[in-house]
């Protein structure tokens, strides 16, 4: 386990705004909540609020900043979104560019920013029920559509974990519990059902083969809407990069079904 | 148990549809999901969803449709939200006239219209398990504050149900496994805690005396939006009457947690 495990949300963010951390939040401040950001400008907002309320098992929205605002006054008062995660991707007219450390210089003072609901927040619990959080897991394209909203559309990414058969069965029991980061999986097994693109995951090493004595166990991801503003080639989105996620004040339990 | 309670939702909205019911809808078409309905202007349509993302608990919005589409394709494909409702509430200029029953008349080109859950959507799961559900039930507000998007603001409205203690526990259980309906009951116990208008309830007779034997419990409302609008002050709005909600063709069960 990283020595980031047991870091306070406070003290991981500052880590990231001067620069001292700028790797995966995977096994980061373990219990408590993460979120996948979404920065975009005011005229897409409510399109983008949509797209993520119909397609709310990837996407469930846990806050919305009004424009210009960069502090989750809800989730982490104090924090600055522009500064306090260790990595965002940067998309120009529907292109992903080159990762920044610091989201500062691209803010906009129209910015909207959501942070959307993500599976990294039941790691604890999955942890707790004996369920190995730290290896075999990738991001994934699948060929599952989504509902479209305005100008947003595209696929759904999911999270997949090779488990064990026990550990699958014990993962849907935890993850029911979690509704608001997104639930149960979608998908256990044959990952041609939903076309998971095992070839060019979008985190991790390519997955080439059915493993002996393990199940794939497909999650929906965060990072579809992302996705779905590539589609909607939108001029200019900040966000989180895959993984590399917000890390709130919120313990994730709280978000859970008893 | 009324005649209505085993009907099927299309029969039931097109009942409605035709004039041959105008009454609540507490009670009928048992085990599917009902909504609430809010019909506003669509330059309204982002700070409204916005409040409602922000007051999920009150407000858990299940459908948004396109501006100017009055049929909701996901819950009730053929459905159309200008009539298939028994009774409708009016707004205009942050005042409510008078309920009317064909809200087609009021119908502006620009309506976005919003499905919200509703807490008449586990009665069935109520009543399986034991629970009484066809009396001794209130539409409130309270002094519980919501928080604020843009021009919507205001208190939680909640509902009020009479139960035995027995009962009371058994609500808790049943309703936590619903969070896209309300969930679990937000208070339980002395009605001044949350500032319980008992003299004016929005639905029901006054609430005058503590009685013996039952304890009050609270579950938040998706009534609350309606209020915020009247205090946004918003030109022309139409809801369904308090206790007069959509029939949706989803079985209530389809929202549950296992």
């Amino acid at each position: 386990m990283s020595e980031w495990a047991r870091v306070t949300p406070r003290d991981f963010r500052q880590a990231c705004r001067e620069g001292r951390y700028a790797g995966t939040t995977r096994g980061v401040a373990l219990g408590y909540l993460q979120c996948n950001l979404v920065m975009i400008r005011e005229p897409f907002a409510y399109e983008f609020l949509l797209y993520c309320q119909r397609n709310q098992r990837a996407c469930p929205v846990l806050e919305v900043l009004d424009a210009g605002d960069p502090t989750p006054h809800l989730t982490a008062p104090g924090a600055d979104l522009r500064t306090d995660l260790p990595r965002y991707a940067v998309y120009r007219d529907g292109r992903r560019l080159t990762d920044v450390t610091d989201a500062s210089p691209l803010w906009q003072p129209d910015f909207v920013s959501f942070l959307i609901g993500s599976g990294i927040a039941f790691d604890q619990a999955l942890e707790d029920a004996g369920v190995p959080t730290d290896k075999d897991r990738w991001v994934i394209r699948t060929t599952i559509p989504t509902i479209r909203a305005g100008r947003f559309h595209g696929p759904m990414v999911v999270t997949m974990r090779w488990l064990t058969p026990e550990h699958a069965i014990r993962a849907v029991q935890v993850t029911t519990r979690y509704p608001f980061n997104h639930g149960a999986p979608i998908h256990i097994g044959d990952p041609a059902a939903i076309g998971a693109d095992l070839a060019n995951p979008l985190v991790g090493p390519p997955v080439d083969r059915v493993r002996d004595g393990v199940v794939p166990v497909f999650w929906a991801c965060g990072v579809t809407p992302q996705e779905a503003a590539l589609v909607a080639g939108i001029d200019i989105m900040v966000t989180h990069a895959p993984a590399h996620g917000f890390v709130t004040d919120w313990e994730a339990k709280r978000l859970a079904i008893p």
